[in-house]
């Protein structure tokens, strides 16, 4: 049976040593953040992902979720308690602001918990996540009643929430959406249609569930100008708060999916289901777009969480593994064989996967650190540049960080050659739930289209520029720094080629539209490379201030492993730019018949 | 539900265009397989696969298999009746010589029905696939009366084969194995022990299984050097073939695994099982060598299998799902919205998985072709030759054949969106059924060291200087036909990344073994990406000959397929030589404990 330890000794470097949390404290929410509250909610979250979450993961997938024959939906045995001292323990408010409730943290620590909720049991953070999204979703767009009646509640944990976008015909291409709403006398609206892959659609954790449905005006233009976001309650509530009637909202079905079992994924019926409307009309697209981007960043993470929870149990594997001896003489003479961590292979396979581990978790704190300041910051200037870098990165965070996880879970897998096949091992539910991490919330080739897309050339480049004009001051701050020479002489590398690949599709993209597709998902990868690279010149830096003044093993290996990355994982940018370059002719060549 | 085409045209195309099969006719067996009879076995196998097989995959996936607690194990609904129209077509003998009830044909020809079985239904696969592994061992290291006791039960598909080598303890390292032999005073042994991960160890599909077993003879040394065949049947057999009492062996328990759920994976128990010794005592693993090299070829092209049936299906969702606008401009605007296969990003992934899917296939077919001379040329010489190069591409085929085509099953899922991770589709069994080949006979890791560590310094390097000579020698002969370039100056260049690697290993990699580890797999995989360039060089240059006198589509297809893998994929070759020459030093920096 896999385990799982939060990485927390890692969180508190990157907090204090890289990102220097303390900096922040003029930012709302920071200063009741000290270290030492910083310590005790980081320390109390490892011990409830590793004591009550990690526990119920195999539960969760092999018992799933049942729709019973009046309609219910119950979750795996555990999950209905687990809720219930997550909210009791006040993580679902860590982050909401206080007058709702919430405890009004950084959205950084929010970032931290959700990590370990994640790698200790995907499947059940998604009722939390998706609970957390539709709050910031109604914080930002919803009516202060809305926020009143529902934010209170699902901090709370007595709600839940959700969020209806795919109807069987329409995933990526949103326009094409067909749920109807019908406006009332009374303001409300009627929604009618069918939505599909509704995470957490029905379940038992929850007395009410707060569904946000995209659907179209009766009279509504055609396309996405023509979309709307409502907020439909599963139990109708009445102004107090109390329970009312049931709404006509229903789980016609629940997939059967490759993995993530704990999560009810249903099809959800609206059949005059009473809603009310979310943000302005025709609007929705903008209002669910903050539910997405929080989406997005968390199904990143999911990425980064599973490789973690796949690596650690790959670590003990392979240390615990006997099976051949060491290529220079046995390492352990007095057993059968050597545990197999002493091959070069399995090494490089581990240090690979702990490489992109380590780093991602920083750009996903140093986004997180963005976004707080975007959210949080006095200065509009300070705001707009931490939005801009947000909007940059976050395709390729979510991208980048649930196709390399992915790939990871594989590789730990590996490790454990055929038991890693067995379902009771745990190792290949790995696989199997970060499989779906890729594909929601914007399938990875749309990440990528939408960062070449749009992101890049917003506002005449101004994010791409103050991206290259940060990593680039760095790399010359540092360049003639000896020490620093491992990482920071690949990185200049690597910045080379993203810049080429930039000024490529600046040139090439604009006037062959094809250039700039065909081009996308090389670009994202680049792009995430030169990031998680950047990320080990300031975990390296870091990490030789304070071995400076302090020995610590933890700090030591830092050092390796950067340059482990700069060696073996950075030079790929190489291979990404050639593709970029090599254009769309053949890619498009063929005629659609000839596959 | 997916759907499966033999892709007929492309064998042809390779067998008669790029690899002259007709040249082969002073080869045993070859002169029978003419034209007319390649055709009409290669039609029949196609149809057998696409009609009776392929409707049983999804049924075996959802099924799986059953002991029940009389021990007795199940197969799924349909399975019995396939497997008995497969032996009464012929299809388990075809290759088996005469005199033992088979066809004798090349077994280049059981190679190619092999990839149709396999694309049609995995699992199933397996029990033939066994079966033609285990008749092949008994056939090499065997007495005659073995041969002819087992062999043409087999053929008939009365009785089928297994291969039983891992234990709890021992997979990778069969030296530790423990399963005792104990001699007889009538020259039998009695066999004890547990084994794991036995592929049809148990099933309802024939009335008698013949079961490779390795064990350690009471007395014999310890290791690799002290460990036996035998072949134990499940049923005692008289002399005259006739069943006798059952044999002490069982299927303990089926293991609940990630895929491949329609082929019982037990857990055998042998319990003072009557067994004989098949070949001499102590060479065991030598006369399951037999076995194994001939089982990991066809694993590899279970990976090349389930690549071509994932591609197949991602194609014909992308040509049928509506999703957004070409960035070109509509496509199909009587619709609501183009085929997604419009998109570059779309088309990227298939070319991706097509360019592979059609080297990787040639790479199959020319090693099939050498494997055929190895055993049946006249000219020891060739002989030689011949098997040099099998030996030394086996792992090569085996590793890279099984990560890319696992890759690309990812990739196919991919194309679906949301609806690839669910069961019902089909996609994702594809990923979960492919997983497996990178791990069993010899996970991949142990390929890259068989290939480093043993075929390239086997007998002085004679076969891998002959390779350099073969491709280098195609690499001149076209350089100067334009045609040809945009293949071969992409090849020339990958074949110089090979010999640089090459050199690199032969200077560093003797003294510091690790170095030669640390660089196992990307060295494989280097080897992998200029076999299947070279595959491209073969496969344009014979297109190129055809459409001079024949106008063709599918040859067409070739030209461009040829240039977006020399374009886009071959140039990872440098990446991989850049880990390799990066050595062993950071792989190995790291103490144990800081892992």
């Amino acid at each position: 049976m896999p385990s799982y330890k939060a990485p927390v000794d890692d969180v508190h470097f990157l907090l204090n040593d890289v990102f220097h949390f303390d900096n922040y404290n003029n930012l709302r929410g920071f200063s009741d953040a000290t270290a030492d509250v910083r310590e005790a909610i980081i320390g109390e979250a490892a011990k409830f992902a590793e004591e009550v979450l990690q526990p119920l993961n195999r539960v969760g997938d092999v018992e799933g979720c049942t729709r019973h024959d009046d309609g219910r939906v119950t979750t795996p045995a555990g999950f209905k308690d687990a809720f219930r001292q997550l909210a009791d323990g006040g993580w679902l408010g860590l982050v909401a602001p206080a007058e709702y409730g919430g405890q009004g943290l950084p959205a950084t620590l929010g970032q931290v918990v959700g990590e370990f909720l994640i790698s200790s049991n995907m499947a059940f953070s998604m009722y939390s996540g998706l609970t957390q999204g539709a709050m910031a979703a109604l914080l930002v767009h919803g009516t202060d009643e809305q926020k009143k009646l529902f934010v209170p509640r699902m901090v709370e944990g007595k709600w839940a929430g959700t969020m209806n976008l795919t109807e069987p015909h329409c995933g990526t291409d949103l326009g094409l959406l067909r749920t109807k709403a019908v406006k009332q006398a009374d303001a409300s609206y009627k929604i009618s249609g069918t939505k599909i892959f509704i995470s957490g659609g029905d379940q038992d954790l929850t007395e009410n569930i707060v569904h946000l449905v995209l659907a179209r005006i009766e009279g509504a233009p055609a396309g996405v100008r023509g979309i709307s976001l409502f907020v439909v309650p599963k139990v109708l509530v009445n102004p107090d708060g109390s329970l009312g009637a049931k709404n006509g909202v229903s789980c016609g079905s629940i997939e059967h999916k490759m993995g993530i079992h704990g999560n009810s994924t249903c099809v959800m019926n609206y059949d005059n289901a009473t809603g009310w409307l979310v943000g302005e009309e025709n609007k929705g697209l903008n209002a669910m777009f903050v539910m997405m981007n929080e989406a997005r960043l968390g199904v990143g993470v999911q990425g980064l969480a599973q490789s973690e929870v796949a690596y650690q149990n790959a670590v003990a594997y392979a240390k615990d593994r006997l099976q051949g001896r060491a290529l220079t003489g046995p390492k352990a003479p007095d057993k059968a064989a050597d545990p197999i961590i002493v091959h070069p292979d399995v090494r490089r396979t581990l240090m690979t996967i702990r490489a992109f581990n380590e780093a991602a978790r920083a750009m996903m704190l140093w986004m997180s650190l963005k976004g707080d300041v975007a959210h949080r910051s006095g200065d509009a200037r300070e705001r707009e540049a931490a939005d801009d870098m947000m909007g940059l990165l976050t395709p390729v965070l979510k991208g980048v960080l649930t196709d390399v996880g992915f790939a990871n879970t594989v590789s730990a897998q590996q490790m454990y050659g055929g038991h890693g096949y067995i379902a009771e091992q745990g190792m290949e539910q790995f696989v199997r739930d970060a499989r779906i991490a890729m594909i929601y919330e914007g399938a990875n080739g749309i990440q990528a289209l939408d960062l070449v897309g749009r992101k890049l050339p917003r506002d005449g480049g101004r994010a791409v520029t103050a991206y290259f004009a940060e990593v680039g001051a760095f790399v010359k701050d540092n360049a003639s720094n000896e020490a620093m020479k491992p990482v920071v002489g690949p990185l200049a590398t690597a910045l080379g080629h993203l810049q080429q690949a930039t000024q490529w599709l600046i040139k090439n993209g604009a006037a062959t539209p094809d250039n700039a597709g065909a081009a996308a998902t090389d670009y994202m990868y680049l792009f995430g490379l030169v990031t998680l690279g950047y990320m080990w010149g300031l975990m390296v830096k870091a990490a030789q201030t304070r071995l400076a003044t302090a020995a610590s093993d933890h700090l030591k290996t830092k050092l390796v492993t950067g340059k482990f990355f700069a060696e073996r994982m950075l030079p790929e940018t190489a291979l990404h730019l050639a593709r970029i370059q090599a254009g769309a002719g053949t890619v498009m060549e063929l005629p659609a018949d000839a596959f």
